[in-house]
């Protein structure tokens, strides 16, 4: 399955992705549930080839896992505890999987390699949820046998994640907000075109707090990214919302 | 020397550490001079025992390599090119220390361990420069053949560094710039009391910018984290500036 005795893949580092996306003014988080009996959820994760570079690796990981391609993407934080991985979820799959299916996930080799302490390497994506339909292209069968189904959570509503993937989901949140001034990627989980109302209401699904419309409609107009689209003609068309959409030049 | 046959460490995964310091109106890198023949300069760095956390493989690399300890410190990136050491580094050392030394640095296992690509998790450091003072207290004899001095290098004139050792600097800093609002971490650079003024040079060395120092002082004293002390009796009193000084418990 991850054919680890032909020493592809770096030993003991790991890279798991936190896909963020924003529906129902609520910020959400793509979630795997495991193919077993009883209920197992994970972030999509994967390991790293030994000619790939870490950033190579996280997208060809997702690609695979999800089907995802060309998204916003970027490391922020590596998880390094000691016993993070020592918590039995390999023993807990592989029963299930035994039990499911009627034969072993992975041979021993397999397993020692799998089941050494492993130091993660965490990643965050921004996605336009209504472009993005999450499917399975992986056509080195690595996960066919492990992934179920993807579903986008509410980030307040997020189930218990196996290995320390709640914290992970936990540190990209904190590092979003960090980053959402400094470096504008919060428009890519906006669709092409959107309202300013639109732009306020996923600031406050991401920083879990209401902002005051004038000051904050002052604040992301004064970024100069936004271009201010003509209204479309209705019957009320002076009632209607201007459409804005995001200068991408300006934040490359 | 690494004992890497025990298996005590990780493969493939290094820590490096920039190490920042304040003197002279100038931001200041640790840099280690290499001892061989010719010149290499490099961050202090090292490897993950198996039962190590990283962020405490990290202290305990500082530890041995410079003496430092109870540092402010944190992870900042990985880095994690698959060619990134692939430039002959270790080549140049061992050809250097047979020549100088007359005898190999490494048997062919050590080799072979330390001649695999290295993903590296870059940390970063704020120190007191006038209370460290760098020493090697390598019990473990493990950087003793290796290393040959240190010094703190102004950032603006650094020499070339090993591998991507700058490129990391570079980031560090940007980091570093990224997060000294949020996280009140620059007074880790400063001596336990100092002036406005002093402030205000420190973030024009990191920033490499101006500020105008009524609104510098207005929105420093607006993070309500410093404690302002009485003015020491001088013939001159009046005209002395104001000493303050961090009060640690709030960033915590």
């Amino acid at each position: 399955m991850l054919s680890p005795s032909k020493q592809d893949y770096i030993q003991q580092v790991s890279i798991d992705c936190v896909i963020f996306g924003y529906q129902d003014k609520q910020l959400k988080v793509l979630v795997l549930k495991l193919n077993f009996a009883g209920e197992l959820y994970a972030l999509p994760g994967g390991f790293i080839l030994q000619h790939d570079s870490i950033d190579q690796a996280a997208r060809r990981i997702l690609e695979q896992r999800t089907g995802l391609t060309d998204i916003y993407l970027e490391q922020f934080r590596v998880f390094g505890e000691p016993h993070r991985t020592n918590n039995h979820v390999m023993d807990q799959v592989i029963a299930r999987h035994k039990e499911t299916v009627g034969e072993a996930l992975f041979n021993q080799e397999e397993m020692d390699w799998l089941t050494r302490r492993f130091i993660s390497i965490g990643y965050y994506a921004l996605v336009d949820i209504n472009k993005v339909k999450p499917v399975q292209l992986d056509n080195d069968k690595i996960y066919d046998q492990l992934d179920e189904s993807y579903s986008w959570c509410p980030i307040k509503e997020l189930p218990t994640l196996i290995i320390d993937h709640n914290e992970m989901v936990q540190r990209a949140l904190e590092t979003l907000q960090l980053n959402l001034d400094q470096k504008l990627i919060a428009f890519n989980l906006l669709p092409e075109t959107f309202t300013m109302k639109e732009v306020q209401e996923l600031y406050e699904a991401i920083y879990d707090k209401p902002f005051a419309r004038n000051n904050f409609q002052k604040k992301i107009l004064d970024l100069n990214v936004l271009e201010r689209l003509e209204k479309k003609f209705t019957g009320a068309a002076n009632k209607a919302p201007y459409l804005y959409r995001f200068l991408k030049e300006v934040a490359k």
